[in-house]
């Protein structure tokens, strides 16, 4: 496979003799450090003969991936040498990161981050035992991996994660390594798509790789066995242009690779000149590679008489037994000499200087690009005063307003001064969740195809920077994506369909709590997560769509990355917002429904109430400067209305009864300071909830998440709390209420239960509370609504 | 459009003038009553002219597929009468339910169900107000709907449904309605390639209908905005052979779909016939169809001046202010005159008989078929004697084993002896999860291509029965729609990553607290999950495969169908297991760890000891007879051996502290039984637990969960829980149960610190434990593995 003509990227044998040989002998380095990390921890240069003491005692890693994974990377160093790309390499299978570490030390990003694994064999001895290694790093391309901004421990997001690095990164590309496996995964499966939402002018480039490395952990993987025409209508069908580079003979696949890269390079800048030269945004027909080669490619051919390269066993660690078995042992130091690393490293364990050459320079190296850390680019968004979109409140509780839809007109005006920084994703539910001001600023992108109708009211335009599609999977990937590489954004869902994402807030808060211990990882935005639409409002959706648990997830990861705020009403929502939109490396969670809703505070008391996280209404209370009867709680923006409606119903019946009322907004304060940052002191929750009284807790979500936060509190024996607890189906507001007793009329009858002096005196009115409760399930079933003096009611005190 | 020959099946136009004029007129009269099931609450026939009192208070409901749906539903009723198939029909749109509910009236499958909702003027204007009307069904096809095994709230699981359903039916046809929205989902993305898993001789067929309705609630779908050729060569790519139905005039849109169906059928019919011929099991190219049709199709062309049908408007309620605004009370009337009800229904509101003779028989109707109400077709699985697969236990805690490799053993036989309805699932983990004994009697199910090495220790077969996908939403989706038609199955996933089902599991556990109220539902097969690489042995995964946060979703679902079990040993697994596969309408959740473990007890106590569902082990306890000094409990494997391992600890150092032992396998044993049917009454979780000692609670999950099911107990203050806390890398097992405090070191100074007379004279021993804390770590960080004495760790006494 010569090339007698020197390198020429228009031929099909673009690397000269040369370059063929120094490509290929970079490879061989990378390769031998995947095996030596994860078998050596002696003996790291072969300098004497192989011994078991030189193997590590336990023997983790991946083998499998990691040759095609430094195959690719180094293709693609070669042409950021080439053509001075700007490019980042995200390894979608996650498990090869032996061929992501080798590469990422090779270019000294690995030295510079972390000194003492240095570049001499001293060094590479450290780096190869911390593999896998207790106290060590883990065998996916962890936080701790310079470059990386995929982890690829839970598969099925690196693609979106690549789409979300390259929204507004003109001059990037986005390499993307996908796995065989991964492909199957119904997020990557999806994610193909991504590419409909890519503007060429505005927009970097994302290559993806599909590795057809053939087989998952014991199974064949269906991409690589189906045939090669259908392979092809596959991506052609997502709308790409698939290119092939198959076979296993190193030599051959060197020119294919190299000769494909250059294909793709250039098919990318031609199209991105095109846009960009026109002004004209389209979709395009993006290229890809479609790269198979053997599992564990260049590793032990057979094992014992087992087939290992090529084939699934060559998945983990191809020779497992090398400390016992001789032959095994003598195995593997033919398996490490077969890359002859006394020609790659010289006796200091210096890659020798004509390999040195390879490596882009600074951050052209795709370990130093700041684009993987992402926080090194971010600037602060801009922000307007969140105070001018305030909703007028002259006393609490007698006006009505749409929680969500200034928050709309806030997020355009940030939109409107963040034109190249900040995002809106959302599953096509913006305007159903009220937030519809934002396109006025910027519509939704769209590059596939339009129709005459779309004008008719549409909010299409292929210069939007709203991001709609009906995958919550895709939609968190490219939001933190985005983030992982340096800006903002914001994304608002449904609350029963947040949990289609529940294992990906896990591995993104898992990704933050590990990142934020490493002080060369500067922090990113935080991701942005409005819930609504939520289970007290599902008038006609019923059952499926009432399930408020995804805060029960939240509060079980890292306390430094988790914050979970409820508030009630346009303004608590206005500056949590701001304070969420200013934050960084945090997940913030905000419960909001979208639906009109009653407003109490105006904009100065919600300041205060939200920096506060949680406090008494004393326009709601009547306990002032003595100890109440009773504590009444509302968190949430229905449960606050409904335990408010309860006050009132009570002091119409009890006049002398002492009630505080307490909303809570930063969820998080109800769990001890020693748990959480936003932890309250014992101190104050005691001053606030008592240390005796009856609280009665109303709350959004499960009732048992309060007890879970507030379970050590001096008081909890006498905590009640009320909240979703699965009674649902075509239900009016109140009715849901009801059914689930955070309604009024229950929570008076549980104050009426819980005040010893009113247990005997208040049964007249107990009795008159469960009449109005089947009363209001009358009028529901016969009208279809709620009865008309309960959806208006307000607030009767001044 | 005319057929001047008559019905001809091979011809483009198969239906004859009156065929054509029938069909079209079913379809009205479905069309009829999904407008009027929207909209009418009297006046259904409208005998009389119509009056803002004719319609309901609130106007809920979807339009937009529903028009398209009841045309699939009506061209697959011709088709079960013209070849007598045994059909059922899935709706993924399930807000287009009012499509599916009008077909399914006016088979008389509702009224048999419902005898209130009777056919005539009466039982119709019920019908009518039942729908999205509180007291009444919800807007989907829950199920309350007979024919309906697929309710569509959350959307992308229609076609793994479908799939489930027709795996070991071979006569049956599983049709499915593929919204355009679903289209765009993770889940239903890879769930296309379920056909590759669908043996034609022993399954039935699944016939995809793709509906392209173009918008989902605001924006256009993405399939329907790709050029014909994309869209053909992604199902081509998908391995599907798709047949285009496009167009929006009625009568040759039924000439085209009754053609395309029949081709359907036909290339069904052939491609089973083939297959059954030979005997030989290959895969096929599967027919779909992709219907492209209007939104809203047939309703209002524009309201007010926007665009309606064939637009995103007519996606709900296409005219919304109809009480109040006269023109579009009269353009309500026009449109559902449009259909010419009179034509359809006679005075007395039954469908006229020219219409019943379209209807199929008895339980060849689609609502009607057995297989959508699987638990009449279920039969018991046929149940080896699981004390047969029992490991030797002679004394407690001297031996180990791999406590899920039995239980493979256990699966093959019951597979061995159930070979048409039971299955086993798993994301390419059963032999990670040493599950693999399973592939002596069944291999994988595998029908794409095969390579030579594929008999070099593989386990894939065309017959196989065990199914493998890197997709456990597939996965999860083929069990559910398998179980929901009356057969049994075992799926087993990695714990970290049961939380990609996390949403499927909250939507089949509503699923099931709906049917279980539902006296005509036959009782179901139970989901059984065995939840395992669990959190404690992620040597090489690390942080990211460290989660065991599923449960704390379960135990928010219904008491009724969710069922926890963290068995300790073989021998409970074993017990738990038989247990679970006899269980019906359950979600049984088993979480026990794959690797070597300690062993606990022999079978009978094992049986006894689950039967109980907790229990004093008295082996390990030396308060008998009186009040013990602390209470330690272990809950799942790991936590049991390292609160074993404290006992014994403690007991060297404190001869005289009286420790009592308590494991727990059934988690919800721990609630009250006011909460759970499996809770415990007070009066004996306060005699196992005392009222007043401390009790150290060693916890495989999150701690809080433990104060979730138990904060209402009596001993409550006293419960001190140990769990995982988010501490993890790349830990050996000890380090990692340090890291969490869950280690038996942790615990011993837990019972020092919280049993008064230990605090003062236990402050050497406290300071022992911690060294060895820390010599424990220093030993993994510089070996790589746990202390060799700690790993063969033994119960001490006899």
């Amino acid at each position: 496979m010569k090339n007698d003509k020197g390198s020429d990227s228009n031929t099909k044998y673009p690397l000269s003799e040369e370059e063929l040989r120094l490509i290929d002998a970079y490879w061989r380095a990378c390769n031998y450090l995947a095996v030596g990390m994860i078998y050596l921890q002696d003996n790291v240069l072969l300098t004497k003969p192989l011994e078991a003491a030189h193997i590590k005692n336990r023997l983790l890693g991946h083998w499998g991936a990691s040759p095609g994974l430094a195959f690719m990377y180094l293709h693609i160093n070669r042409l950021i040498n080439k053509y001075d790309l700007n490019a980042i390499f995200l390894a979608g299978p996650g498990h090869g990161a032996p061929g992501v570490l080798g590469p990422v030390y090779l270019e000294g990003t690995y030295s510079e981050v972390y000194p003492d694994i240095s570049q001499d064999a001293e060094g590479m001895k450290r780096f190869f035992k911390q593999f896998s290694f207790p106290g060590g790093i883990g065998s996916h391309c962890t936080p701790e991996l310079p470059g990386s901004i995929h982890e690829g421990g839970e598969l099925g997001y690196s693609v979106s994660h690549a789409f979300g690095a390259a929204f507004d990164n003109p001059d990037l590309i986005v390499t993307v390594a996908v796995g065989d496996g991964e492909a199957e995964t119904g997020p990557l499966a999806t994610s193909w798509h991504s590419s409909k939402f890519l503007n060429p002018i505005r927009d970097g480039a994302v290559l993806p790789i599909l590795h057809l490395n053939g087989y998952k952990i014991n199974n064949p993987t269906l991409l690589s066995r189906i045939p090669h025409d259908e392979l092809e209508k596959l991506f052609q069908g997502y709308g790409w242009k698939p290119y092939f580079v198959e076979g296993d003979d190193p030599a051959t696949m060197h020119q294919q690779m190299a000769h494909t890269m250059e294909q793709c390079i250039q098919d990318i800048r031609l199209h991105q000149q095109q846009a960009r030269a026109s002004g004209i945004a389209q979709r395009v027909i993006w290229p890809m590679i479609i790269l198979r080669s053997p599992k564990g490619w260049t590793g032990p051919k057979e094992v014992d008489g087992n087939k290992v390269e090529g084939f699934w066993r060559a998945h983990q660690v191809p020779l497992p037994n090398v400390r016992k078995n001789q032959t095994h042992l003598k195995m593997l130091e033919s398996w490490l000499q077969s890359y002859r690393p006394q020609e790659l490293f010289d006796e200091n364990g210096q890659l020798v200087s004509e390999l040195q050459a390879l490596i882009p320079q600074g951050e052209r190296r795709m370990s130093a690009n700041r684009h993987a850390n992402g926080g090194l680019l971010k600037r602060n968004l801009r922000m307007p005063d969140f105070k001018n979109y305030a909703a007028i409140v002259e006393q609490p509780a007698k006006t009505q307003a749409m929680n969500t839809k200034p928050l709309g007109a806030m997020l355009r005006d940030i939109m409107r001064i963040n034109q190249t920084n900040f995002r809106v994703f959302g599953p096509d539910e913006n305007s159903s969740n009220k937030l519809d001001a934002i396109y006025e600023v910027s519509k939704k992108l769209w590059l596939a195809d339009y129709l005459p109708e779309d004008n008719d009211g549409g909010q299409l335009s292929p210069d939007g920077r709203v991001l709609e599609m009906l995958s919550e999977h895709t939609l968190e990937g490219w939001f933190e994506g985005y983030v992982l590489t340096g800006r903002h954004g914001f994304f608002a869902t449904y609350e029963a369909f947040v949990h289609v994402i529940d294992s990906m807030f896990n591995q993104h808060a898992k990704w933050l709590a590990i990142s934020e211990a490493l002080t060369w990882r500067a922090p990113i935005a935080s991701i942005n997560l409005l819930i609504t639409s939520t289970v007290w409002r599902q008038d006609h959706n019923g059952f499926t769509h009432q399930d408020p648990g995804f805060l029960d997830l939240v509060v079980n990861k890292s306390p430094q990355v988790t914050r979970i705020y409820l508030p009630p009403d346009v303004n608590c929502l206005l500056s949590t917002a701001d304070h969420c939109l200013r934050s960084q490396n945090d997940i913030n969670v905000i419960v909001c429904d979208k639906q009109s809703h009653m407003q109490y505070l105006n904009m100065d008391d919600a300041i205060k109430h939200c920096t506060k996280g949680l406090g008494i209404w004393s326009w709601a209370s009547n306990d002032q400067g003595t100890e109440p009867d009773v504590v009444m709680v509302g968190c949430g923006d229905i449960p606050t209305k409904e335990a408010l409606a309860a006050t009132a119903l009570l002091r119409n019946e009890f006049p002398d009864l002492k009630i505080r009322f307490i909303n809570v907004v930063d969820l998080f304060r109800m769990t001890p300071e020693t748990e959480h940052p936003h932890g309250l002191s014992d101190y104050d929750f005691d001053s606030l909830f008592t240390m005796n009284k009856p609280i009665i807790f109303n709350f959004h979500g499960y009732p048992w998440l309060i007890h879970r936060l507030a379970y050590r509190r001096t008081n909890h024996n006498n905590l009640h709390v009320r909240g979703y607890i699965e009674k649902g189906n075509i239900n009016t507001p109140l009715e849901l209420a009801i059914e689930n007793r955070i309604d009024r009329f229950s929570l008076a009858i549980d104050v009426i239960n819980r005040v010893p002096r009113l247990k005997v005196s208040g049964a007249h009115a107990k009795q008159m509370f469960r009449d109005r409760q089947i009363e209001c399930q009358h009028y529901a079933h016969e009208h279809g609504v709620d009865l008309p003096e309960v959806d208006n009611w307000v607030w009767p005190y001044d």
